[in-house]
């Protein structure tokens, strides 16, 4: 049965309209009482609710009802990619989350430094309070002293005590199993295929942790690593050949950019802060289609449960809002990638309240105010993410008729 | 691609939280004339009102819209199970209906009693106004009568001219056409296998029938039997490996008993009043995670036409709520499988109004009444029934995150 991105690949037609799509992550929230507002509610947003009220307001559902999604899946929906078809590896994450460039032949592994005691046996799964500052030379070491024969071997440091491994090779599986343990008092696991396809790269790994083992052996408490999350980037179409849009990418932080570069977008760069991103957008305007801007602090406020900063954070989007509607998208969506009420101080299931601009083709719903109640009654509905690239095509002109 | 349950299953965790499901059956309704109110929303609902102004609403589609379902479908998409992919045959749901506990090496048949005439037609397919009082005799006659080597027999009276056989072996198919024609002056057809597998059954039910004609020929009217619905009970996961929880059924009649058997929750002793059931919930309320709880008469005053009595079943849910709650469930949950409006005298595919009260984690919807118009406007939305155990597990917290 073909899905929306079958009839995107189709149907879409490049009038040089223009959409942006302004992320506010895990914008949704909750009320600390049950009487009371939620921080979009609470935020003073005049032109977020200008926009709402010319606009069509809606809910949308990351991933499937009462599932609380990670960022990798948060977007993928966004961006119109299945979260369910398109599962993204840890380790995966973690390189993008470095800004790492990925390729088709890679396999990226997240790695912990662990301690080993005379028997080999582990003793401390995190290294002790490793510094980052020790652990990224330790990780500069390994980089410039693994060797192996037909690979290219990246050793790349995360924080503290996790790093990133990529083997970057031909015809490598990525099937393999963690070798950590999950406990204190047993040696690392070797690395095991789950498939004959991935048995090569098993055998890599264990010569790159043989190898490791020499070059780490006077640098306890980090004298080994455990491998977690092995996986290679799953083969994914890109943006513009599902939509026919050049997209270029905003985002501050590491782990957005790499969600972007998955489906190829074009990743700019965005300084940092909300200003940078915006002298960024401005500077850009004439060479995309499609424009994807990422504001991290309305979830960071939300994980740390302070509800009266993610208010702020909100108002703070909201005073930028006239900077993007000055360039005169032809479509312009606020929304986020998931929820994350302050009150929970985590990402949650609850939908995700989405507004659309369009001058044009907007069906009045009678909101004029952005909120998640005020979504509730939108003209969207509620959706899965998934679906909203086809409202962001369809308002912007961007798809002809199905059929005939 | 991946479903809710293949996700519940990975990502299910033990909180320690307690969920009540209260399912009122045929909840739903509809007014008797085009400006009146539904049962629903004419019963005064003191504490079902409560529950709303605090929790949020929606409306389930057991099915897919307007689609009437049967008990087994409207509970296998309330326990989370798609209704489409599970389907359940007739002689399995009558089986179950009488209690009667199908193995995996069950094959289930309703039979009907008939009247065979001198020619060996069928003279009347229901064998008269036959006594259940002599039914259920006839049917300890023929299960004490009938011998198949290598296969048990079952044979039990459910009402009237009906029963229930069940042949118990190794390795048999499922899969028989009916034998009765639907019509008199014909013979019964034989039992005809619908695949190689199903070769053997057919085999048997044919001796079977042999010797009931013999066990039968002074019985008139009831001198053979018709059967229909031959079906085994479908592979279906368990409830605890799903989702993790425990869960025992408190339903009176013994079709929710068996539907809650087909998921393998536990199916605990009810009594037979709506006051037997809170008892049995305060006494077992340590020993499991999730509760079953039916109410039957929602549906049976619905069916039966009588607007009033079923406004007075609501009522009478609605004062048990106050022992529910005393328990403090972190989630409780009133809904209907189905709507029953009385005007219908039958079930309908009206969308089924939903109660999702959890004091911490429920989005405010400024619905303060528990009613179909209510519902309408409720912070669930209107949702496939199969995914009202997602909202459930995530509002007592027992979901991870998918994806980091």
């Amino acid at each position: 049965m073909p899905d929306l991105q079958d009839l995107t690949r189709k149907l879409n037609t490049n009038n040089g309209s223009k959409i942006v799509l302004l992320v506010a992550d895990g914008l949704g929230g909750l009320p600390l009482t049950p009487d009371g507002l939620t921080e979009l509610e609470t935020a003073k947003t005049p032109n977020l609710d200008a926009l709402a009220k010319r606009g069509t307001l809606g809910l949308s559902t990351p991933v499937l009802p009462g599932i609380t999604p990670g960022s990798g899946p948060g977007h993928l929906g966004l961006f119109g990619y299945d979260p369910l078809e398109y599962q993204i590896g840890r380790g995966v994450l973690e390189a993008l989350g470095i800004d790492f460039e990925l390729g088709p032949n890679d396999v990226a592994i997240r790695g912990n430094f662990c301690t080993i005691d005379a028997n080999g046996n582990i003793s401390d799964r995190r290294a002790g309070r490793l510094s980052s500052d020790i652990a990224k030379k330790l990780c500069e070491k390994l980089h410039a002293g693994i060797k192996i024969p037909g690979v290219e071997v990246f050793v790349q440091h995360v924080k503290e005590y996790r790093l990133v491994i990529v083997l970057r090779a031909e015809g490598l599986g990525g099937e393999i199993e963690d070798t950590d343990p999950q406990k204190t008092g047993v040696p690392p696991l070797d690395p095991v295929a789950k498939n004959p396809g991935s048995q090569r790269t098993a055998e890599l790994l264990k010569e790159f942790i043989k190898q490791a083992a020499v070059i780490l052996k006077d640098d306890a408490p980090a004298n080994l690593l455990t491998m977690r999350g092995i996986d290679k980037k799953p083969p994914i179409p890109t943006f513009e050949e599902v939509y026919g849009m050049k997209a270029g990418a905003i985002a501050v932080y590491p782990m957005y950019r790499g969600l972007a570069r998955l489906v190829s977008m074009n990743v700019l760069d965005a300084g940092q802060t909300l200003s940078d991103q915006m002298d960024r957008l401005e500077q850009s305007w004439k060479d995309f289609d499609f424009f994807f801007v990422h504001f991290k602090y309305t979830d960071s406020t939300g994980e740390d449960g302070n509800f009266a900063e993610k208010v702020k954070r909100i108002e703070e989007l909201d005073a930028a809002i006239p900077r993007i509607t000055a360039l005169k998208p032809d479509v312009l969506i606020v929304t986020g990638d998931h929820s994350t009420p302050s009150k929970m101080k985590s990402h949650s299931w609850h939908p995700v309240p989405v507004l659309l601009s369009a001058e044009e083709r907007c069906r009045p719903d009678l909101c004029d105010k952005f909120g998640e109640r005020d979504c509730l009654r939108g003209g969207l509905g509620q959706f899965p993410a998934k679906y909203l690239m086809g409202f962001a095509m369809a308002h912007a002109g961007r798809l002809d008729k199905f059929g005939a």
